[in-house]
């Protein structure tokens, strides 16, 4: 494997086997990168993506070129293509991980470059890492990836990473997924025309509580401003869906509330200490996901 | 010691032990904090500090996360709390340095926090390790930090840096405090009535000139622009009590004039080859002193 | 060699042990610069020069202080002079690499700095290193620096680099100049004027096609709107003399074409797998010249 672009990538089969990776992986920092040199390309601004995979280098003992904001700071302002950033950045680095604002930007990247791309993001395209992440979370939390029940909560139609997973759950077995959103918001028909096809249970309902009760991953998210058509919308919408501690209280034991965050406010702060509420893990679930696909790419193709 | 969150937290004997590993760590470089990891978390501009705090990370073989505009380039921008931040990156990173506009900043990150925060600066509220580098200073540079004037020079009412080392000095014997600014920028009432309760000697006077002839230790302060209520005020006081060649002249032999830096003009370039000018020496000092932090920090706190 | 300010300070002999390093650093990475420590100061975007310097610095192990964005995130914003700067960061690093808006600011740097200062560009002034790197390309794509032909196509009045390398190639022998460009871009009168001084042969010619069956290299620049006075004239002058891959087609066997990027459409895409195109190459050139750079300042002057 050369880049990481789409969760399609990746069948059940190569999932586990980064699963298993991932988990050998916690708590572990040694030099197996060292020399090594990584490139955060980032076009858009993104906290906890960038420093996670900077983390993961690091944890190798690798090194890391950073940019924070390319859009302004680099060459894109010159007019430059994102395929001559990247051949030029191919001189610099062993691996990209780009973050873009366009779809198809990360394939586009990928098409010239003779490094290791991987896509952190691209516009209302991908974002696998995140799934990948989603998923790990999902079966070290609650021990398993098939059978179980999944409530997809609040903005369905433009939150990639939602999308992402349920579009990779349709690779399991017995898998029910719950769409609780507004109509504005529901769950693209692209998606549900392939979990059709895929024989995946789902249902559309209203009613939040109904489907906390009944779920053992709760999958909240954001009703990101930056995605929503129009400001009324997202006035209308941004508070629609916000899970409460009483809420959270109703879930099964053993059932877990995941986000991939940031939030702003659609989960309560009072929920953070339910024994639901796993979405702080989740994000050092994410180093260790990173960790091993840096050394999926960095230490096999050669 | 988990976190540096405010001068108060370090009594004299404190204060002593971390300048003596902050002496004997000069010119030092090794690797005894290899495969550590620090981030800068800045939510406002401050190229010294930052830089600082990573030069020292990297001094010791660590590795560095560093975010210069976290206002414009994190999760913040997407409505995201400093508190779900700092549990995110407390994910990424053994220790985190954090500028924030707002007071007590610190201390909120820190009651969330499952790795050690570094206050590097909370709007009005403090900036410890500046205070620390600067008390360090004096003792360096005129050997003592009892029996010793001090003038506190410009910007009294607004200069941070200056409010923390005057209450800082109230722990030391016989320290003599001149404050020499204009009404409008006068030393708060809070400290004031600090210093009275601790019975340290202070006396307030528009007398630059025999401030300057009097003290062992003069501290000029920038009139910060993006402090003062009103740019009109800003006009009227900022070129008040600029400290000229001349001035720095009629200085005790021995004495020494520091300033945090950046300057705007408050201190003449003509002053800079002076032997009482120790302002460029005061920011290398500053490396050693969150050098020692460091190693206080993450080599103590398992 | 304490500071890289300006091409001026390197002669043939010089330029030869620098190109004979940097190709002797191919495929390298050591840790011969562990522990040292390199500052990117830049005032202005420049993606490939602040990571071309810091994946040189990181493949000999050392560590990188970096500011992408340093007129808005440093103190520069709070009125400090440059000099001022440069004496703090000194404290920070071993090596401070400053692009700048301003000619002229790479020596004021310098004349305060008790680091080495590499000049990555400051304003209409030099780019030392880009310099090197261009005609380092040549020497290796081919085989020598005298006799040959160079045409210089497009911005020659604003783009830097092409002035920089004509003044450089004034040292070589039997080296003919042909200069293509609209009259509004044509060559400086200063560069003409030292080339007739050195005996340099160069023509004029608005004859695009004749001049790319004569070179023996042909350098194409990039019409930098941001160096243009006005945009009417940036308008109509963008598109004069863009390479196409039939002119590409014209050029003889052997010829190179070359473009030290960022592009914004004066050679098209269609001409990137042309036997001539090695301006993606070029950028990896110049990690060579930056190492060998690095292995000058921070391994001799002691």
């Amino acid at each position: 494997m050369q880049h990481i672009l789409e969760t399609q990538q990746f069948d059940r089969k190569a999932l586990q086997d980064l699963f298993d990776v991932a988990t050998s992986l916690e708590g572990k920092r040694d030099e197996s990168l060292r020399g090594k040199i990584l490139a955060s390309l980032f076009y858009e601004p993104s906290t906890r993506t960038r420093f996670s995979f900077e983390s993961a280098m690091y944890r190798f003992g690798g090194h890391v070129l950073s940019m924070e904001n390319a859009s302004e700071s680099s060459s894109a302002s010159k007019g430059e293509t994102i395929e001559d950033t990247i051949r030029i950045v191919g001189n610099y680095a062993d691996v990209i991980v780009l973050r873009h604002p366009e779809a198809g930007a990360a394939e586009r990247a990928a098409s010239v470059s003779k490094v290791s791309i991987i896509n952190a993001g691209d516009g209302t395209g991908q974002h696998p890492t995140q799934a990948f992440l989603d998923l790990y979370t999902i079966q070290r939390e609650i021990g398993r990836t098939d059978n179980f029940i999944i409530a997809f909560v609040g903005n369905l139609r433009y939150y990639r990473s939602a999308r992402s997973l349920a579009y990779l759950l349709g690779k399991y077995d017995n898998v029910t997924m719950l769409f609780v959103s507004a109509p504005e918001l529901s769950m693209g028909e692209d998606i549900k025309e392939y979990l059709r096809e895929h024989k995946v249970k789902f249902e559309e309902t209203p009613d939040l509580e109904g489907a906390m009760k009944r779920a053992d991953v709760v999958y909240q998210t954001r009703v990101a401003k930056e995605w929503i058509p129009s400001d009324d919308e997202y006035q209308k919408l941004k508070d629609r869906y916000v899970i409460k501690r009483g809420m959270a209280d109703l879930m099964k034991s053993g059932a877990i509330l995941i986000h991939p965050l940031p939030r702003a406010g659609e989960i309560e702060v009072a929920v953070d200490d339910s024994p639901h509420a796993v979405y702080f893990r989740q994000a050092g679930y994410g180093v260790l996901i990173r960790m091993a696909l840096l050394k999926l790419l960095l230490t096999n193709h050669k």
